[in-house]
C-alpha cells in the first residue's frame, strides 16, 4: 500500500531484500524546503510546524498511521509512535547559527564554520534581514548590515541548494537530512518511534525528557541517531552510510555489534566510523537516567557546519535502506 | 493586607501598575545579614537555617502563607509553594570561596576572583579563622595564618558591606541579592514556587531533584532564575533589571518572548542581555528530564565574584517589580 | 558464620572493634583475576559475567544472601541488595584503554598514561591480539602489530601482576581493587546495596539509572564510592584509606563530617584528601535527579592509569575495614 511519490518501492510488498530507494525531483524539493527553514537551537518551532503539517498530509500514504505526540509538555519536539515500538529514531531539528549581541557582534549557536562574506538570514521587529558575516583580527564574528539588528535575533546561513548528479550540497544537511531520513523511514515503518529533538547543536536539553517518555511509556531501550557525520581518514563519500562505533561517547559494544550483524547478514553497504571527538543526541541518551543503548547511523558529509555541506546521494539511499532494515531487525 | 516593613506598597491593593519598591535601612540590614552568612557550595545548611527562621517569622505578613518543604529528601534546599503555582523562581543560596588543601594551599570553590591580601573567614576544629589570601608566581592560591588550618575547611570573603546613596557593595551579592529578591517577591506572591537551591557556583547538583519535585508534584514547566549577572558592553548599572536572552545555554525563544511582551506591556524598565559564556540554575533545568522553560532575570553587577560586588539600588527595585509582574503574567 | 578463605575475621562475631583483614595468596589470586579481565568502558559484560559467577559461588558464605539484580534493564551493571539498605557502595567495573581507529591509529578510552612499547591486548574477528603501543611526534597513539586490527577493537594493557611484601602492583587496580573491596565487604554486610557500574572512566552513563533504581525502590540517599585515588602532596602510601573531602565535585559537608565522626570514634586509620581535579561515580550521583549524599573512600595509588598502578597492602586492608564500619554506622 505504500505509494508515496518521494520514494518508490521496487518490489511492492518487499521481502527481506532492500527496496530500491529513488531520489528524484520531489525528494529534492522536500529536502530543500527542510534546509530553508530557519530553526537554530532554541527556535525549532518553525520546523515543528512544518513537520506537523507534512505528517498530517502524508500519513495517509504510510503503512502504519502513527500516534502523533506534541504540545507544551514536549516544548518544540514531536514524537511519532508506530505500532509496538522496540527502537526509537532520534533526528534533531535544530541547526547551528549566530545570535546578535551588542554593537554588531555575533555569538555562535553551536559551532558554525563559515568564511567572511557568508550571507546570513533572520528576522527582527523591523523585518527580514539578509546581512553579511565578518570577522575581526581576533576572529570574533560580526554582521555588516544597513541597520542595527535587535538583540537576541538569530541568524542562519542563506541557503544555496545544489542538486548535481551525485551530490546534494546545502547548508543544514546536518540535520535536515537526518529529519528527511526519518520521514522516509516513516513511510514503511511498522513498529518504532521517531523523535524529532531540539538543541542538539547547542548542548542539548530535549532528549532527556523524550527519553523519559519513550522509556516510561513504551519501555524502549534501543535508539538509532539519525544524524550526519564527517568524511574522514576512514570514511569516504559514496561508500555507504556510516555506523559509528564511537565518538566522544562510547556506546555499549554489545548493541553496536548486533547492528553490524544485522547489516552484514543483509549484505548492505556501510562504513564503520571510530572517532574521539563529536557527539550527538546519543550523548544525552547515554547520560540519561534510562538504560538506553544507542548507535549513531548516518551519511557522511564534507564541509560540516559550513554553508556548503555536501553529501553523496548514494549515501542518503544507503542510510534510508539501512534504517528500514534495522527498525525491523532490532 | 500587605504590611511588611522592608518593602512598602505605595498603592494599597495595587492594580496593574508597578508598586514602588522602597529600599530602606531595614532592607539593608536583611541583605547584609544574608551576605555575612558563610555558605559556600556544599555548606548551604547555614543559610538554610537562617531562611527557615526568617520565613517562619515573616510569613504572617505575606499575602499567601506558603507550604514550606525541606528536609533530608531535599538536602539543604528549601521549596516554598504558594497557591496554585504556574512558575518557579530559583535562587541559589551558595557562594564561591576556597577549600583548604595541604600545606597552606587553597583550592577554589566556583570561580573566586580576589586580589592578594583579601581577608578570608572560616572555622575549623581549633576555632574561628581570619586569614589572608596569597598567590605564588604560578597564580596558585595560599592562605597566610598563624597556624595550620584543618584540611577541607572552607573559607569565604570577609564581608565589607557598603550602603551608599545609589549602590550596594559587598561580597556575595551574587546570589544573596537573588535570595533577597525571592523573599521580597514572597510577600505578595499568590501563585508560584520559590526554590532555594545549592551548588550553583560549583557544578550544580540540587536543581535536578528540585525540578523533578516541582514538575511531578505541581506540573510546573516555567522557571525564572533569580540571580545576578554582569555589567557588560551592552548592560549598564542603573538601567534596570536584566532579562537574559542567552548565556552559555539558549532558552526557548518562545518563552523569552512571552516575558518580554509582558514587561513591555507594563512599561517596566529592563535591559536585554546576550552572552556566550556563563550559566546559572537555568542550565540544569535545560538539561533535566523535565520540559522546563526558563529565563535568567536579575540585576547586573560590577566586579563579579570579587569581594567588592556592586549593584545599583534602582536595579534591585527593578528586579523585584519585574518578578512581581512576571509571576502574575506568566 | 563468616567463613570465607579470602578474609579472616579474627574475632568471630566481632563487636565494635575492627576485624583484622588478612591479605593472603587466595586474595591475591582473586585480585589478579579481576585485573586480567578485559573490560574497558562499553565492554563491561566480561567482568559482569565473572562477577555473577563469583557471587553465585561465594554468597553461601556471606552473612546475608543478597538479592542479585541484573539484566538488559541494567545493561552490564549488577546490583546486590542486602537486608534493609541505607547506603549504597558504587564500584565501577570498567577500565581505561584504547580503541583501534583507521590505519594503525589508537584513540584513548578514558585517560590512559603509558610509555611507548607498552604491550596491549585485545581480540578481533581474526583472533587474539598482543601488540605494542607507539606515539608519533605529536603524541598521537598507534599500535605496532603484524596485521591490521578491526576498526573499533578495544585494547587494554597486558597485565604484569606483582605481589611483594608491602605492595600490589598491576594495571587496573583502578578499579578492580574497588570491585574487590566491595566483594570483601559483601561477606559480612547486613544492610546495604552494592552497585557495580559502567563507563566511569569515559564520561559515565550507568550511575543515573542505578541511582534512580536505588532511590526509587529502596529510598536510599547515601553512597560511598569504592574507587582508587592518588598518592599526592597530602596523601601517602601505607598511611590508610583515603576519605576524599572533595575533588572536581564537592559533596555535602554535613555527610562527609558524619563519615569522619564515625571513623574517628572507631579510631581507624585514614587520610583526608582535598583535590580540585578528578571525579568518580560520585559526580553522576551529585548531578542525578535524586538527592544523593556521597563520599569517595578508597586506597591511594602511585602511577595512576599506567600499566604499573601500585597500592600498599595495608591501605587495602584499611579500606575494607573502614567500609565495614561505615556500612554499619551510616
Amino acid at each position: 500500500m505504500f505509494r508515496h511519490p518521494l520514494l518508490q518501492n521496487s518490489k511492492g510488498d518487499r521481502g527481506t531484500g532492500p527496496r530500491i530507494v529513488i531520489i528524484n525531483e520531489e525528494v529534492m524539493k522536500l529536502l530543500k524546503q527542510l534546509c530553508e527553514i530557519h530553526a537554530p537551537s532554541g527556535e525549532e518551532h518553525t520546523l515543528k510546524e512544518f513537520l506537523l503539517k507534512y505528517i498530517a498530509k502524508e500519513k495517509k500514504n504510510w503503512k502504519v498511521k502513527p500516534e502523533i505526540i506534541y504540545g507544551e509538555e514536549f516544548q518544540d519536539c514531536i514524537l511519532l509512535k508506530f505500532g509496538k515500538p522496540r527502537t526509537a529514531i532520534f533526528a534533531h531539528m535544530d541547526s547551528i547559527g549566530f545570535t546578535v549581541r551588542y554593537q554588531n557582534q555575533l555569538l555562535p549557536i553551536g559551532s558554525p564554520d563559515a568564511e567572511p562574506g557568508t550571507r546570513l538570514m533572520g528576522r527582527d521587529s523591523k523585518g527580514l534581514i539578509e546581512c553579511e558575516l565578518e570577522y575581526d583580527k581576533e576572529n570574533h564574528a560580526f554582521y555588516r548590515f544597513g541597520r542595527v539588528i535587535d538583540r537576541g535575533t538569530s541568524l542562519t546561513y542563506k541557503i544555496n541548494f545544489k542538486d548535481t548528479k551525485s551530490y546534494i550540497q546545502s547548508a543544514y544537511l546536518d540535520n535536515r537530512l537526518g529529519v528527511y531520513n526519518a520521514l522516509m523511514v516513516a513511510q514503511t515503518l511498522k513498529d518504532g518511534v521517531i523523535a524529532f529533538s531540539c538543541w542538539e547543536e547547542h548542548g542539548g536539553g530535549s532528549v532527556p525528557y523524550l527519553a523519559k517518555h519513550i522509556h516510561e511509556q513504551w519501555n524502549i531501550r534501543q535508539a538509532l541517531i539519525s544524524d550526519i557525520t564527517w568524511v574522514s581518514g576512514g570514511v569516504e563519500s559514496g561508500k555507504g552510510v556510516v555506523i559509528s562505533l564511537r565518538d566522544r561517547n562510547i556506546p555499549r559494544k554489545k548493541f553496536v555489534n548486533r547492528i553490524i550483524e544485522i547489516v552484514q547478514k543483509k549484505k548492505l553497504d556501510f562504513q564503520l566510523e571510530v572517532e574521539g571527538m563529536g557527539s550527538s543526541d546519543g550523548r544525552e541518551l547515554q547520560l540519561s537516567p534510562y538504560p538506553f543503548d544507542w548507535c549513531f547511523v548516518g551519511a557522511p558529509q564534507q564541509h560540516a557546519h559550513t554553508p556548503h555541506e555536501k553529501v553523496h546521494k548514494s549515501d542518503v539511499k544507503s542510510m534510508i535502506t539501512l534504517y528500514e532494515h534495522l527498525m525491523k531487525g532490532l
